[in-house]
């Protein structure tokens, strides 16, 4: 049977504020904070009455940020939007809108970028998040995609990197390695189809990897969950570059040292599984590779049970600054964490 | 005498973090509503008692939205601002925070960065507002900007594109096609030393032209003219494709016609000097070229004295819709505007 070749409208067709109609189209705004999205000088947003306005921002170019040979467009949308909002939840705030802008080069059609507003609009009701406005044009080369996200939190509610207070629990959610090694897995499939472009793969057994990587979730439960049982936690962030550049952060913006055990980091089964399939350490992959999403936090000793309770994983303490920031091995022995995150420009990363 | 080379400290010597830290080294929070800039998962803002926020976003990529084969990078930098900042003025808004994104490839420098924090850094100044975060990553190729501004305004002042009224006004600050002619000069310029690079070119003659096109301002003087006055525009928007594609989008927006005279627009002499030297017609400049930066809004009649005494040029009048939206030329006969704004895809742009 043929194949009925898809179809292909090309961008210069509808041009560029055709294009905008047609990626906006049906677009509703649901927040009550969202008083006006797209269509003018600047989308204008109310915060709920006596709370700060939190905004980050994200750029994520192709070839850099991510490859789409394996990554689909409808996925890259939704990972796009759920990595900002992720950093409103690491404030301990509420996401409430996003801007998307993008840049295409000729090579994509409206339907490529239909797909990839798909995901977008998806992840936007996911969250509960409006998508306010946004900016599109060409492109010399491949896919620039900038997301600002935008939440709110009352002022006592935020949660800082710079909170930490010796003898605090550090906490971690979720569980870490398993999207960097989703990510080794498509690179190496990635290799075996440019070798044998026949070849069919089997990616069953790495499902859970695959979906760490592709398309990651922002821990607003976690946050929500901490919330209902009254738990603030003293400093938080997200994880993305890598656990261990995450906990330098808060012990660097704290101004306080920390003991982590790393056999306490958290490892899902599956990640165990690809790790010794391609020899890789687990525990590497847990500590600098990143993308993770989770949360990690800290919180007075006091709060052990509550977080025992949620079933969130407690790796450490925050100890004073003259004893560093270290792992603390099983027979004992400090080793210093270091950062070993990604580092985009290819150099030694001096954090 | 031999020249000093410049000194080029490639990217990877510092690393992300590194190259962060550096080109946000003191960097300060001016503005009483920038609560944490640079250096969280977010930035905090805390908006002025009762005002509504504005949030808006551009995208700049290199080879499609600038050159820098003569586009300086301080230049660059400023104007990234700029544009951004400009439509937050034009909602009647204070813009207040920045947050800037790049993308950059190994072809930079760390000193070629700094020359652009440089420009990004004398816009904040000059337009008071607060660099409060951002996003540095590699790129495969060439250079990506992306700004998000945001700004506050009481709700009562914001002006939108929807607001125009039959029988106003249409008004429009500075004058039209200096930008776009600015930006032919450096086309020409270009080609001549590529085939004669010893040439040595003498561009005192368009100096207005170019500066224009290079480092346009934000009219904030106007916003604040107008505020002094009392006087709040019914609509308003800031001139960035091209003034025929704006007042369409106006009229659009709110639902009206409008004749517009169009010997009355503003164009500055230079402009009609490199119209002629090009053999260009600066009408067509004027209404098509864009990138000026300016404000277009309209007031109600009553308003005539007062943006006569401001200098502002009245370019026009709001008509019913079935009047459509025309071009009354000298001898009375009327011409359908149409939007022949700059498309980035190439193709006709239906707007």
């Amino acid at each position: 049977m043929a194949e009925s070749k898809p179809v292909r409208t090309p961008l210069s067709e509808l041009g560029e504020f055709g294009l905008i109609r047609r990626l906006t189209e049906g677009i509703e705004l649901k927040q009550p904070t969202s008083l006006k999205g797209v269509g003018d000088d600047c989308a204008v947003l109310r915060p709920p009455s006596g709370q700060e306005v939190l905004v980050t921002t994200d750029l994520l170019l192709e070839g850099i940020h991510f490859d789409l040979s394996y990554v689909p467009l409808r996925h890259l949308g939704y990972k796009a939007v759920a990595v900002n909002v992720s950093d409103i939840y690491a404030m301990n705030g509420t996401p409430a809108q996003v801007t998307v802008s993008i840049g295409v080069s000729q090579r994509f059609s409206v339907e490529d970028l239909e797909e990839l507003y798909y995901g977008i609009r998806a992840a936007c009701q996911f969250y509960d998040v409006d998508l306010v406005g946004g900016d599109t044009s060409a492109s010399l080369t491949g896919l620039s995609i900038s997301v600002t996200a935008i939440g709110y939190a009352p002022k006592d509610a935020i949660c800082y990197r710079s909170g930490a207070q010796v003898n605090d629990l550090v906490c971690v959610t979720g569980n870490y390695g398993a999207a960097f090694m989703g990510l080794q897995v498509l690179e190496r499939e990635k290799k075996v189809l440019k070798d044998h472009p026949e070849a069919t793969l089997d990616l069953k057994q790495y499902t859970y990897v695959l979906q760490r990587h592709l398309q990651p979730q922002a821990r607003r439960d976690a946050v929500e969950m901490l919330r209902e049982a009254g738990l603030k936690p003293n400093a938080m962030m997200d994880v993305s570059d890598g656990l261990s550049s995450e906990i330098l952060h808060i012990c660097h913006a704290s101004g306080v040292g920390a003991r982590i055990y790393p056999e306490r980091i958290p490892i899902d089964q599956q990640t165990l599984s690809v790790c010794e399939e391609m020899g890789m350490d687990p525990l590497t992959a847990a500590l600098n590779g990143g993308e993770d999403y989770e949360l990690l936090f800290t919180v007075p000793l006091a709060a052990q049970k509550k977080v025992d309770d949620m079933g969130i994983n407690t790796i450490g303490y925050i100890a004073k600054p003259e004893a560093g920031v270290v792992a603390v091995t099983s027979d004992g022995s400090e080793v210093p964490i270091r950062a070993q995150g990604w580092n985009a420009f290819g150099g030694k990363d001096a954090k």
